[in-house]
């Protein structure tokens, strides 16, 4: 990822960009959006605020690099072929990166700010999509005749509300009941 | 609600609390909590900061007085006793809420700041459960022999997704399709 961009580019300035996303990232992810400012950024990855804003003009710039390098690096296992299993897995991944990775913190800072401006729509949907895809090809490659939005929904909402509004772990016992009730609400309960 | 609160309290000091927690509720439902600050709610409800400061000496007094408020509002129509049918209003008020009345930047708020202050987690999970008390009853009522949690992790989180991170609107068809499936999955599918 990110090859296009940096085709050409002065490697001091490369490394100037990786270091300040990576300190930008690591505030928005431990401490929350509203904590992302020039200074603090400037600060933690041992550049100039002139730095900062020569490159990242304002905060959203910061965000929407850090969203960029969350989705560069969202982890998908390769899928093994087993749906109930493949789900499972996915899905506890995604119950423990909200529980222990901080993405309820970035997925709230997104929500948050949600309607206001239509780039922090843009974020928030390409988050989605990338922290999703592999659960989507999983669904897409065994029921590929019905439309797996509405499975989607459940399936990533129920472990979202269970973890982040239920305040109770989303365990793999529960990550699998939720996935037999989905499955067998598309007529593939029985399959796994 | 709040009756124990005013018990014997001078009514100008009601009046002083109901303006700046109207004032401070409307702030973080527009514009989310980042901007609630004690100057800005101070300028919006008419009052001094001090005044602001004496009543709710930190922000997060501020969030507790307004989300105390959102819950305390929060609309929960009768129950007619048909299961779908009161599942799907329910829901349709919801997405609704989500859509159009800000209950995006409250989640959101909130998701954002979770694990950093227990009071945060405890109005995360007030603020869940005042909006679900009604659905839940409704799925109690009908389904006193399963424990319902899963069943409302599933049809909040799976409107909660689509409304908020699918970036697409939670129609009435869409909502009555996922309580079917829901329903489905309890054995309750074919009734309604």
């Amino acid at each position: 990822m990110g090859t296009k961009e940096s085709d050409g580019v002065d490697p001091r300035v490369l490394r100037t960009r990786r270091d300040v996303v990576d300190a930008a990232t690591e505030l928005f992810v431990t401490e929350g959006w509203s904590v992302v400012t020039h200074a603090e950024v400037a600060r933690r990855a041992g550049y100039s605020k002139a730095t900062v804003y020569a490159h990242w003009p304002t905060r959203l710039d910061l965000m929407r690099a850090s969203i960029g390098k969350i989705c560069d690096e969202a982890d998908h296992p390769e899928p093994t072929g087993d749906l109930r299993a493949d789900l499972v897995r996915g899905l506890v991944d995604f119950a423990e990166d909200l529980a222990g990775g901080h993405l309820d913190r970035v997925l709230g800072g997104l929500l948050e700010r949600s309607g206001s401006d239509p780039v922090v729509d843009e974020l928030r949907r390409r988050l989605y999509e990338a922290g999703t895809r592999s659960l989507e090809g999983v669904l897409r490659s065994h029921l590929p005749e019905v439309d797996v939005e509405p499975s989607l929904a459940l399936l990533v909402g129920g472990v979202l509300t269970r973890g982040a509004f239920q305040g109770r772990p989303a365990t793999e016992e529960f990550v699998a009941d939720l996935v037999d009730r989905v499955l067998a609400s598309t007529g593939r309960g029985e399959e796994g």
